[in-house]
C-alpha cells in the first residue's frame, strides 16, 4: 500500500490518507508506529461518526481552552471554575508543575483549596530558571490574597526538590505555612520492589503512631 | 475543572472541551483514562497547527479510503496499488484476516504476491460462520485468475486454525498449493519464556538442517 507509483495524485502527497494519519498519531507521547497503525485501522473499521466527532473536538480544542488569569491552569472560562468557586478554601493554595496536575489532584477529590500552576520546574541543566516560571505571580497571590498555606505538589524528582527548596527560601519571610506532599511507599507497594531513594524518604518521613 | 455549576453554557454540554476529548480518546483500543488525559494535554500544550492537521486527516479518512473491489483491503484507488501492480506475482495470494495485516506484511517487504482480505476468521462462538467472510470471492479469484499458491497468514489462534482447516478442505479439489505461515519461537525469543503451545508447534514444525 506504500508503493503507489502509477497514481500521480497520490505521488504529490507523501503517503496515503492512512499513512498520513499514522504519522500524525506517531507524534503523540507513548504512541509508536505499531500502535498508531492499530488506532487508525480501529477508526477506519468503526463508525465514521466517531472520526468526525474526534475531528470536531480536536479542531475546537485550542479555541475553547485558554489559561486562567489567576492560577494559570487550562480553562474555558476566566477565572476558571476552581478559582471562581467561593465554596473552596482560598487560603490554601496547591502549587503544581503543569495544568494536568490540577486535573489529577481534582480527580482524587482530596483537596478543597485552590491551585497555582508554575508552568514547569527549575531545571538548570535544561536552562529553566525561576524567571521562566510563574513564581512572581505566586508571590503576588500570597501577598495580595493572604494565603495561609501552600502545598507544593511537585513530583519527587531532582527538579521537584530544587523548586521546593527555592520556593521555601523565597517565601520564608512571608507569613505562610509551606508543606510538600509526602513521599514514600505507594499504597499496595512492596518493600522488596521499592527503590533505595523511595525507601530512604519513607524512613525520613515516618509517621508516629 | 469538572465542577462548573455557575456557567449555564457549559452545563448544557457534558464536561469541558478537555473532558469530551478525553472521553473520545478513551474509546480507542489500548487508551485508558490516564493515557487519554496525557494525549489531550500534550496536544493542548503543543502547536495548534498539529491539532488542526490531525482534525483534517480524521475528517478526510472515511471519505478517502474505500475497499479494493479485488482484494477487499483499504485503498484510495480501486483496484488498490497492490492488485493493480503488474510487477507483483498474481499467481501467489496471501490470505489475511484484516486490512491491517496487509500493511504489516507489506512493511516486512517479504512478500511479492497479492492479497485477499477475508474480513475476519471463522469463530462459531462469536457467531461468525464462513458465510460472513469473503470466502466466495476467494474461490472466484482462484478459479478465474488461476492462482498457483495460497499462503494463509492468519494468527496462530483457535480461529486462525479453524479457518485454515476450512479453507484447506474447501480448496482441496482445485489445483492450488496451500501453505500457512510457520509458527514457532520468535527470533530473539527464549525457550524459558515460551508457552507450551508455541513450543509444541515449534517441535512439530521443526526444520531439517
Amino acid at each position: 500500500m506504500n508503493n503507489v507509483p502509477e497514481n500521480p495524485g497520490l505521488r504529490r502527497n507523501p503517503g496515503s490518507a492512512i499513512d498520513r494519519l499514522v504519522a500524525l498519531f506517531c507524534r503523540l507521547p507513548g504512541v509508536g508506529k505499531k500502535s498508531a497503525g492499530r488506532l487508525v485501522y480501529h477508526i477506519l473499521d468503526g463508525d465514521p461518526g466517531y472520526a468526525r466527532l474526534l475531528a470536531e473536538e480536536l479542531e475546537l480544542l485550542h479555541r475553547a481552552i485558554r489559561r486562567c488569569s489567576v492560577c494559570g491552569s487550562f480553562t474555558e472560562t476566566d477565572p476558571c471554575s476552581i478559582c471562581g468557586d467561593p465554596a473552596r478554601d482560598h487560603g490554601l493554595i496547591c502549587v503544581v508543575e503543569r495544568p494536568q496536575d490540577v486535573r489529577i489532584i481534582e480527580e482524587s477529590r482530596e483537596f478543597r483549596g485552590i491551585f497555582h500552576v508554575l508552568g514547569g520546574l527549575i531545571a538548570p541543566l535544561d536552562g529553566i530558571g525561576p524567571d521562566k516560571l510563574r513564581i512572581g505571580e505566586l508571590l503576588s497571590r500570597v501577598r495580595r490574597d493572604g494565603a495561609q498555606e501552600l502545598i507544593l505538589a511537585f513530583n519527587p524528582t531532582l527538579e521537584g526538590d530544587t523548586t521546593a527548596l527555592y520556593l521555601q527560601k523565597l517565601l520564608q519571610d512571608l507569613n505562610v505555612e509551606i508543606s510538600r506532599l509526602a513521599s514514600g511507599l505507594p499504597v499496595g507497594g512492596d518493600l522488596e520492589y521499592t527503590d533505595k531513594l523511595t525507601l530512604s524518604r519513607s524512613f525520613r518521613g515516618r509517621i508516629k503512631l
